[in-house]
């Protein structure tokens, strides 16, 4: 491999160009066009290729609207409450139940409420029935030759109900775009293979299969393709025979073993290479025999931009259907964006309604963070032009959950520990209707959020260096204006995390000072980096001589998987982090984790309920499993 | 059949009350809670029992995250610009892909556009490098232990990615809720088979079937059962054991063959019978060994808003999924509508934007109208303390359909005619983007629409009784205000649609006083009724003694439908819906069936695309082949 073999020059077109110049290709004469009859018991969510035509009336004939007699309406004239006429069963009157038919010589019906029967032959009436009463005429539902459905149109529950009633048994509809999906690089493996270091598993060819469904095509996955040239191309024109579109996933950077290009140029036609967005800018869009062929990057976050930004607007397009915009809201930007005039960038956004308005925090960026994509609930676009927006800035956020949804989130900010998943996830199985969401940002994070009115409720523990008491004088001297209170939530073990066995030996604070270990931090504002800094200033241990003291990870969880993989000696966390890694645990402390919250939070319903799912059994069975948590007093509330 | 049977006492519970009541009953200790395993891979759309916390880390090793060389940070200080340090492979640098591991003793990647290669074991580098530059820290895109996805989640495409992610293979998900839908009616047949007078094709079912599914539930069909006591008990009994949810169709009102409340009371417990909704009252909420047990009345418009009211909250309670009250927009209410204090009424509309204003027109009320359901854009909901609201009120719609496609239609408000159906069915099929609606109220109507800016066209054909010539003295006279065009459509040829060979001896105008004769009228203000009323004076003929002259009918297919059947003898109406129905014709006149439009609207993208497609060589074919049309001078434009 060198350098040589590289392909560094991707074009940078704007996103909206993009996508014009591209699906303009596969719209007319080389649409996709293939039609199949189906039944039209099978043909939810489908689209007609054609208008579709009653064969039928509905009813196909005078049907009685109600239970009652049928009459010959000229004979009932003259019929009144003074003067009841009689009638005779058979010539003069049948009984008929709704929904029977009404034959020559009867043209109405009698409800059977106004009736008497006199015999087992006769009935009295009091009223003079008007000719076709009570009568569903011929076709009231459905016409003969009526036009049910128009073509291009995607066929929903009420519309089988009304070509079933119209007689139509089969109908025409376009096929499902069937999609290939390549995954490929000889680094990926499928996730029942063991996963050993250098191999990552395939997982971006499942997220599009699931995609393609929901957009209404039929997905094709192929098996994981090695990055091999023959091999390679061997299978894109495989899948270009047996699919109407093709994905090929990763290779379509500019990087050294990226084939996909230069085998699409062989070929078809590259017609992109490089789009103006962050994520997804070396797409590659091509056609190859006239079908599309798109080149999809690798990093998670990539691909599913890539998939919306292309695959979406095709699927539609072969399905004749309108791309609709998705939901859009205002929101309040909680923290400054920057962003680059090179690109389009798609921001990742936590929402939530604190008091009346709608709070949009962004989550982490990067392209390989999947799950600042499944956290999500919202998306910012930062336009080419601009770069960026301060915090406080109003912004339109694309919705990626119902706002009902968001509208029942406890959003949380502030020190990360797991028990807040924990109750989060305990709350929302209790009440299904009731979701939290925490982000992490420690708790002079968790502070200050909630002095400018981003968050419910503030997850902190933050030690009072004079008095070593936790979080109230904190609480005391940020957040002046307003009543708050604290819920007590667990008291939790801090301590150093290492290896399994210390290998390094290592006793307590001073061994941070040694030259041969390397240490890993927490974030600036975190509980846990205040917490190190007081010990490292009374144990009068030099920052400056901690390696690593400038290496930061967000989360305990983080801190304990560096250390486990062994890129780090030692890290300060919670003890339950370092269990689940299977780490030893050196204790220095207990702390107290709270729940800083505005008094007039309290009598909320979901707060209440908050507490009240603290202090369920089952809540507190999985809290002591996990070890390293005291919940004496959870729940408990102190107003300050 | 006799009176003595009956059941007409329902109750009139108002629907939020209903509701609330039946579902509480499904909640807590009697809930559908039955959980299942399954693979991630067919795990979409599905709804997790319980949170899933994620097996490895991703990446589970630090991984590169860019082309190039593997380095040890330590080594590369002093690096520059002015003082290449040169490096040697194996010991102190490897190469490296995106995707590589990381390994002891390196720690920190130099991108491939940093270096210089000097020989085949020899790199510069122009730069020293930070330790875990370009590094993707283990576990940065997910960590081993994380929380990946809470309970009661349900499963997107990305959720999917992310799971696989976390080397999750298998998850574990709710059953999805198994609705046992039980036809019932001894008129009810299938599709297939023939139908005869007193035979309704059974489609509700099949809509139930698709709402199931959309809404998360497996539907689990019957066979049609009679109207036999014995039968209907057996099987609900059998569908309550075989599911978890059973819905009854038709029986639920209290009509004398109605057994089915009295079989569930057998059975089980009815919670309510009798809504306070129009339509949809005869429902029957029932619990039978503690599985919900639904009646739903018969008529198609009553079924889908039955299944709405009570199925759908009660699918989405069992799937832990919270219901969205769907979108609301505000709308100008076109025509008076007026509802009882006795329920909640559902109104079904037609939605349109005509100009800055969204026009809601309301569609037939009749609860056995299919048509107007699959028509709907929009559902009002007349509150039971309300008795209906005035033309021009702002009222709140729910939308039925994406408001992109309701901003795109062209609204048309006039006479109809088939050929509306078929130019609108051409111009979307040619233009997926664009829609047609037409709505039936006669000429006069149309231009009424037109003077109040409800409609951006109307299809009319009104004969100046004067001068023989058509609809622009109409227009003058009553479209003052603003400049008006006349697109011309068709002429069409009108006449007397009477039964095949004649057998009454039809001969003209003057027969519609025979007393033999029944005549079908159209409606009041309809541009047929207009020519008919014409030749009546014309030729001296009184309406008093035309038979049928008030029995009216809204469009010409309804017209020929009843003379098909023989509940009339005679209609007047064009040819192509005579020569649809199998009917003789007799020709009357040749009229214009222009259309009206506002000349500013001339230049807009959609009417434009209309004209042009009311010239499509494919469409005049369509035309020509109904018969009975004039095509010469379609697309000319008069302005007025």
């Amino acid at each position: 491999m060198g350098k040589e073999t590289r392909n560094i020059y991707l074009t940078n077109i704007p996103l909206e160009e993009a996508q014009k110049q591209y699906l303009t290709q596969f719209k007319d004469k080389n649409a996709f066009k293939k039609a199949e009859k189906i039944f039209v018991l099978e043909a939810l969510d489908r689209v007609t290729t054609q208008a579709v035509f009653a064969k039928k009336s509905s009813p196909s004939y005078n049907a009685a609207a109600m239970d009652g007699i049928a009459v010959i309406a000229e004979k009932t004239y003259g019929a009144m409450e003074s003067n009841p006429l009689s009638l005779k069963l058979g010539k003069e009157f049948k009984f008929i139940n709704t929904g029977g038919c009404l034959k020559d010589p009867f043209d109405a019906v009698i409800m059977i409420e106004d009736i008497v029967e006199i015999d087992d032959a006769t009935v009295e009436i009091y009223n003079a029935a008007k000719p076709w009463q009570h009568v569903r005429p011929i076709g009231e539902d459905i016409v003969e030759g009526e036009m049910i459905l128009s073509a291009n149109h995607k066929i929903r529950p009420i519309d089988i109900g009304a070509l079933l009633a119209g007689q139509i048994q089969e109908v025409e509809v376009y096929q499902q775009p069937k999609v290939g999906i390549i995954p490929t690089g000889s680094e990926i493996i499928e996730v029942s293979e063991e996963l050993k270091d250098g191999k990552i598993i395939e997982s971006n060819s499942r997220m599009f299969s699931g995609m393609v469904q929901h957009y209404g095509g039929r997905p094709n996955r192929y098996e994981i393709v090695k990055d091999d040239y023959r091999l390679i191309k061997e299978t894109i024109n495989k899948a270009v025979e047996e699919n109407d579109i093709v994905i090929i996933n990763a290779g379509s950077s500019a990087g050294s073993e990226d084939y996909t290009v230069n085998v699409i140029r062989e070929l078809g036609e590259v017609i992109i290479h490089g789009v103006a967005t962050k994520p997804g800018k070396p797409a590659i869009l091509a056609s190859v025999k006239g079908k599309p062929v798109i080149g999809i990057p690798g990093y998670p976050v990539s691909a599913y931009f890539v998939f919306e930004f292309f695959l979406k607007p095709l699927l539609f397009q072969y399905n004749r259907q309108l791309l609709s915009e998705g939901n859009k809201i205002k929101a309040t930007l909680t923290r400054r964006v920057v962003s680059s005039l090179k690109h389009e960038e798609y921001i990742r956004l936590k929402l939530g309604k604190v008091g009346n308005k709608m709070m949009a925090t962004p989550l982490e960026r990067g392209a390989g963070v999947t799950m600042s994509l499944v956290k999500a609930d919202g998306i910012l676009v930062v336009p080419q032009q601009r770069e960026g927006y301060e915090a406080g800035t109003e912004i339109e956020v694309t919705l990626l959950k119902p706002q009902e949804e968001i509208n029942n989130t406890i959003v949380s900010i502030g020190s990360h520990d797991i028990v807040m998943d924990i109750i989060g996830n305990h709350l929302h199985t209790e009440n299904p209707q009731l979701f939290l969401s925490s982000a992490h940002v420690g708790s002079m994070g968790g502070i200050m959020a909630m002095k400018k009115g981003e968050c419910h409720l503030a997850p902190i523990h933050l030690m009072d260096e004079e008095t070593g008491v936790y979080n109230i004088s904190y609480v005391k001297r940020y957040l002046k204006d307003e009543k708050m209170a604290l819920i007590k939530f667990v008291k939790r073990s801090q301590g150093f995390m290492i290896q399994k066995g210390n290998p390094k030996g290592i006793k307590g604070i001073l061994d941070l000072a040694r030259k041969d270990i390397q240490f890993i931090n927490r974030q600036r504002g975190a509980g846990t980096r205040i917490l190190l800094d007081y010990y490292l200033k009374k144990t009068e241990v030099e920052v400056s001589t901690v390696n690593g003291y400038d290496r930061e990870m967000t989360t305990h969880m983080a801190v304990a998987a560096a250390v486990a993989s062994g890129t780090a000696d030692c890290g300060l966390g919670v003890y339950s982090a370092a269990k689940s890694m299977g780490l030893d645990f050196i204790p220095v402390d207990w702390e107290d984790y709270d729940l800083l919250i505005p008094q007039k939070e309290l009598n909320k319903e979901e707060v209440k309920k908050l507490i009240e799912t603290m202090k369920d059994g089952k809540f507190l069975k999985l809290i002591e499993d996990l070890g390293g948590y005291d919940t004496k007093n959870i729940g408990e509330i102190i107003y300050l």
